[in-house]
């Protein structure tokens, strides 16, 4: 039997969101269904259901940051049983043959892996996202909340949490090396926990000074501001191992190349909208490295919830009721959110 | 005293070579003195000498893979003897002391190494390079040559050979993996060499097939031609762990980062005159990696010359006389030479 949830959804891309009730697959053998707890608001979430990323399949529900608690198993579910706190991110199946899943990197999957929502599953039919009251995941892609994370500080982690521990621990970012986060938004605030979480010295740098206070109490040693400084890329040249950048707008990427060191690497996570020009001198001098990060796998995801739990990090959020997504979406698009807004979903009850 | 050398000379960017005699410094406590047997041509020379790279001091001698025998040491030197097999390549001294310095990355060093010639030395003279009959260097500028290696074949290596040897090796390219040379001039034959060496199964990629046979002769399992292929970024995407790119025309950047894998790796040292574009989502989906390669660091560049004599490995070269090298130099300009021409300094006597 199929699993009746009420859903916040959009019927297309200028509509509102409305509260409505959706069905979901009847559970398979290894499925799990989850009582979603908080659902996290990112920014993919807006691009995807304006059609900025080309058009969606309406009527949508979106959300891939979820929180929740484990309410029925399969019956060949092992590894979850009906109250376990979990936890469902960006990807909700993938083909699991390719040497991309065996080696754990599931959001490579040869095959293309199937997104929580918005995207065409293995039966066919559209995936819609969290921003609801119940979910129908396979076990495989279900993550285990440590107990110390609350459901709504755990949330974005699904998200902006693994899309930013994914590259720091890629590139192994450790103890004693200076680390800069650019942008502090979403991505940038967990960017910055988690670098300071594994020892770095991190840098902050945003166009003003204005969230200096927020970036130190995450961890920041310093915030620099690239407009309230002349010269800035001059000036601050081959200062960083890595820099992490979020920034989502257009910007000029040998600019930032200039403050690496030698073998210094730069990895985004923001995607501007145009292409950037780039001269490749600027990456064989020194040898630097640019990249790119796309969340990550299964399992290092698990690893990332874990070493959030063990460093007592987490989300810094704002709550909504779904009543005010609508409106928070706007605020995200402003810029105008400390860091970011979870679906707090006891509120569908209001409908 | 200063040493007398006869060497080739421009003294203008327009002017043809002439030999003259130069003067060498007198030889410090801790100086090699060189009998040059052979000079590579590097693309990098014709640049630097034709004011392609900002204005060259002139009068100037060019040349950085250069191969000898040790004709005279001052009294500290320790690392060689008279009669040792030596190489000098694109770097003659750094500061030492700095942290690229003392992880054995001098060619990064923080105070700027000095290069071969049209470089500042510490002493304010201009350097000269290797286009003569000797040099007197540094002991810790100065690489050992592998009996095994004649001195024409291994002059090439002093450049070609580290600046391809280094990404493949930092890279750590080895048995099973799927290796892509793009462009099979000076740089990229040295490349197929030694990515064959460390095991992996390489492809040539370029214009055209004209260079198939040679391709094959050097270790390709294949070549394969982007214009005699429709569609052919799209065809062959996904498919290598690591392009190694000697392009130095402008090209589609992305068409190339396409042929990756997930987590493949692009690095480039051919550069292109212009900046190219880049969407930076080309990067993020994937989590690949773009860089770069500027030769390596002397430890680094005797590892090299041993791995190459290990391997039998060594520049394919055209040996060319004195009197020959401004003709030579259009035909590396015409892309005309397979793979390498080397400065034959006997021919000096002549003059």
């Amino acid at each position: 039997m199929t699993i009746s949830t009420k859903a916040l959804q959009k019927t297309g891309p200028n509509e509102p969101f409305e509260v409505v009730t959706i069905q979901r697959r009847e559970p398979r053998a290894d499925d799990v269904v989850i009582d979603i707890k908080a659902a996290g608001i990112c920014h993919s979430d807006i691009h995807t259901i304006r059609n900025e990323w080309g058009e969606a399949h309406f009527p949508l529900t979106v959300g891939h940051e979820i929180a929740g608690v484990v309410s029925a198993v399969g019956e060949e579910v092992t590894k979850f049983k009906v109250g376990d706190r979990v936890g469902v991110g960006c990807l909700v199946n993938s083909c699991g043959e390719c040497e991309q899943c065996e080696a754990g990197m599931e959001q490579n999957c040869l095959k293309g892996g199937v997104g929580t929502y918005n995207s065409t599953d293995v039966d066919g039919t559209i995936t819609q996202g969290g921003y609801a009251e119940k979910i129908v995941v396979n076990q495989d892609f279900v993550l285990r909340i440590p107990d110390s994370l609350d459901f709504d500080v755990a949330a974005p982690l699904l998200c902006a949490g693994i899309t930013t521990y994914s590259p720091l621990a890629r590139w192994n970012v450790k103890e004693g090396q200076k680390v800069a986060v650019v942008g502090l938004g979403g991505l940038g605030h967990m960017g910055v926990q988690i670098a300071a979480a594994k020892g770095a010295d991190v840098t902050v740098i945003s166009r003003t000074l204005r969230k200096a206070e927020e970036a130190r109490k995450l961890g920041a040693s310093r915030t620099l501001a690239t407009t309230e400084e002349e010269d800035f890329f001059r000036n601050h040249r081959g200062e960083f191992d890595l820099i992490l950048s979020t920034i989502s707008a257009e910007y000029d990427l040998e600019d930032y190349l200039r403050l690496l060191k030698p073998r210094g690497i730069m990895s985004v996570v923001g995607l501007p909208p145009e292409a950037l020009p780039l001269r490749l001198n600027r990456l064989v001098g020194g040898g630097k490295v640019l990249t790119g990060n796309n969340i990550g796998g299964i399992a290092e995801t698990q690893e990332m919830l874990d070493f959030c739990a063990e460093h007592g990090l987490g989300a810094v959020i704002e709550k909504v009721g779904v009543d005010e997504v609508d409106a928070a979406y706007e605020r995200v698009v402003a810029g105008d959110v400390k860091f970011r807004f979870v679906i707090d979903t006891a509120t569908f009850a209001e409908h």
